[in-house]
């Protein structure tokens, strides 16, 4: 499948000069919204590891189909203020200001293996501050998973040594 | 399966005297998760429908999984300022003011038949204001499902006509 051709580009969203690569028209086709589940699941399906960690919010419109497929735990990672429980939480870079991720600090086991999922890496800052989060928790990210990699971005290298894997890639100038 | 012994209850969340219902104990626990998709997906496998609502953001967790097993599109109902593309928006009461929802214009077709998916119904303002935009993109909403009602809240009366199938309900005063 041309999964590329099921993303929608907004040119000058949500700021001018930014081309802002739309998921939602990959929702509206369920047979291109299984074939990003399905690629996943063929990644993971012979992993050993114990967790899903979700990203707010369209992270968890991928995971959580690729949980019930993989049988395993969802880990939810939340914006600030979010989660009813006790957190914790880890502060990441905007292009203005910042903003913080949370989780419940009872999420996990220790030592436990987990996968990141999010719908799109840019920089990599909300997946460190994610992959933050879950060593905080005694966790360990073993591979964060995305659905579109803006590679012009640098989120490759900034999350490393966390290995990445993405179904397409996108150059910032491509229309 | 005891699904209600799955639901964290928290007590004073968000506010004095509210018992909060947590559903993240059912996303860490994998037999739990599926146990909801699957009694989704019992319920809807033989319903002639076209597209599953989403409610941001818990909703995504529960629909998204359900909409690959169904095989149908996803059409997601975000909070104002979310979406890239063009959209529409409802209001609907909070305690305390009013928020809004939105879609894009353009993610449904006409006379669509659409099933709502969100984790919880209290009063019932959510759904009233997502019905209200899948009736105003032309679309036809069929039946609401949720996982929790509160049913002292009066949401099945509230969005009269609209069918509610919910999988468990809880009392305010239960602990």
């Amino acid at each position: 499948m041309d999964l590329k051709s099921y993303i929608r580009t907004i040119p000058d969203y949500p700021t001018q000069g930014v081309q802002f690569r739309d998921i939602t028209t990959i929702l509206e086709d369920s047979n291109a919204f299984r074939y990003c589940v399905d690629r996943l699941y063929q990644r993971y399906q012979n992993t050993a590891f114990d967790a899903l960690a979700v990203i707010e919010s369209r992270g968890f419109v991928f995971g959580s189909a690729l949980a019930y497929l993989l049988h395993v735990p969802l880990l939810v990672i939340r914006k600030k203020g979010k989660l009813p429980g006790k957190t914790i939480s880890a502060n990441y870079k905007l292009e203005y200001g910042t903003s913080s991720l949370e989780v419940h600090v009872d999420a996990l086991e220790d030592s436990d293996r987990v996968i990141l999922i999010d719908d799109l890496i840019a920089t990599g800052g909300t997946v460190c501050a994610a992959a933050e989060l879950i060593r905080k928790l005694g966790g360990d990210p073993v591979e964060c998973a995305v659905v579109i990699e803006l590679v012009d971005l640098n989120g490759r290298e900034n999350i490393a040594p966390l290995p990445l894997f993405s179904l397409v890639t996108f150059h910032e100038d491509e229309t």
